[in-house]
């Protein structure tokens, strides 16, 4: 059992945890950081590592991988420790007002400040309930793309309505061997510019509109699929002939062991101090998606705003002898 | 007289109030844009356009003008109208609940809603108290370093103890003939590594320190220096010989015609509702250092994620038919 001491603890690696690092360094604090993820990135490099990104304040476009490196190389001044690949689970506020974390891998952090950066928690997709799902998943049922190149010359079946569903339609129409759109209703809840896209490569041929279908089934064997059984609602049933199967009907947010810490919560998301982003448990406080407060906006922006104010927060709970001289890094630079 | 009229007007062209553009495009507003300078970029540019910003998520570090360039590139797809060059004196709000914002060159415009970005509002430098200084202004006394080349083989002196002075003499070494500074005590309030770095030049006699003396007259013609005169608070008199003469007192902060517009202020701030940076008057927005609230943070970061939530605060009222379907931009791409 290794037990780690530091300034801040911060959960989750993704964008906005990133950021912290960064802005914890710059008021001169150190940090650890666990990820149940076995990269840095969270959900925009787990789910769309190469989509690009257009609301990153001075980036017109980045990629989300792109985004995560420049963050990381932003926060590798102030040396942070990452625990990654391992979920936290525990946490424990010790007799001298501490904290300590424990992950799955058994490691153990100590804080004198917690910052949870989760983002939608231990997230999941929203899985079809079709018989033999599990044998599949993995082997030809994926919730995710993660490398498009994958799908080359496959027969790909997608199923679902919304953006996802709708873009890599769109995307892997280019390098399938057939792309079919299993959809219950023939209205999209995508961007319109995208379905306009989609029904034009369906009028081309080149996607078959599965609509208004539903998914019934799965035919293969050995975790290969061979066909997806749809049928209407009023229970005609056909067979598309598949390769792989993207079911894109969302992600479900799960806050996993976070909603046993005993914080104020408010649909499923830790409210906070906007003034500090303090939970109802000082000391530990929350950023980003996972955090809630009146007008909040779930942007990756405002993530970064939160990480800065949560870190100037901290900083006279940990060096209360301290005078913070708060200036822009344009004159102060960074610490080294 | 022309009569403009748009979905939002924004005053202050820095970076928050570009950034606002884009944050207000992306919920399908468009807007014109006023500035008092005749160049977008606001403080960042007229003040230190070569300095590096360290603090912009996802660049680890950036020069004001590229920032600048950036965020204005990002905008220009919602074709924001520019009207520079003229500051913003009057405010009306009509009778059907719109504002007529007018300049001093006349320009009128006529939005739904107006959004305050005017960083620290009218400022201007701290002007020593000496005889004659209006003459030398602009000619040899000069209050920011807009380009640095234009120092080149001059006998500079520099007055002041905080990070402008004692970074400019460092910078200023390399290429003057001469850098003398001027500092009331032998104290500064500077980074320690930057006043480390100032002290080690003058040993090395590569910049004169005249401390503890305090600006007490200037002498030249026409608007050339030829020598600065100091004396100590004893009144022992001594004469610099310069070229140009670099008073950095700060800036001071001066609302201007802001103030007489009846938002409630706090210490020459604009007091705003954090959840969506409203002033005290329904319509009228304030984001970005110009505005206060509690565990305010005056970061670019933190008004950026204002620029956010003052467009979403502002879409229902303009558009109160219109549901906003909020996304992320990777799904939803940037609006046409």
């Amino acid at each position: 059992m290794t037990v780690h001491q530091t300034d801040v603890a911060v959960i989750g690696a993704g964008p906005v945890g990133l950021f912290a690092i960064f802005e914890l360094g710059m008021v001169g604090l150190r940090c650890h950081v666990m990820d149940a993820l076995s990269a840095i990135g969270g959900q925009c490099v787990a789910l769309y590592p190469e989509k690009p990104i257009y609301d990153i304040p001075g980036y017109p476009s980045i990629d989300a991988q792109q985004l995560i490196d420049r963050l990381a190389a932003q926060a590798a001044p102030f040396v942070p420790v990452y625990h990654l690949g391992a979920a936290v689970t525990g946490l424990e506020e010790l007799p001298d007002g501490r904290w300590r974390l424990s992950n799955t891998d058994g490691v153990q952090v100590e804080a004198g400040a917690v910052i949870i950066a989760a983002g939608v928690g231990a997230f999941g997709p929203n899985r079809p309930p079709l018989a033999g799902l599990a044998d599949y998943e993995d082997n030809s049922i994926f919730y995710l793309v993660d490398r498009r190149e994958a799908f080359r010359g496959k027969r790909v079946v997608i199923a679902g309505g919304g953006d996802s569903a709708v873009d890599w339609a769109i995307s892997l129409a280019e390098i399938a061997r057939s792309v079919a759109v299993v959809h219950r209703r023939d209205k999209f809840r995508a961007a319109p510019e995208s379905e306009r896209r989609l029904r034009a490569l369906a009028a081309e041929g080149r996607i078959e509109m599965v609509v208004p279908y539903q998914l019934a089934g799965l035919e293969g064997a050995d975790g290969q699929l061979s066909a997806v059984i749809v049928q209407t609602l009023k229970g005609e049933r056909r067979s598309v002939p598949a390769d792989v199967l993207l079911p894109f009907f969302g992600l479900s947010m799960d806050l996993g062991p976070i909603a046993e810490w005993g914080l104020a919560l408010e649909q499923k998301h830790i409210a906070v101090d906007p003034a500090s982003c303090v939970t109802s448990r000082p000391g530990l406080f929350a950023i980003g998606d996972i955090a809630t407060y009146p007008g909040k906006l779930k942007l990756i922006l405002t993530g970064f705003s939160e990480a800065a104010m949560a870190a100037h927060a901290i900083h006279p709970l940990l060096r209360p002898d301290e005078v913070l001289r708060f200036e822009y890094s344009t004159t102060k630079g960074v610490p080294g």
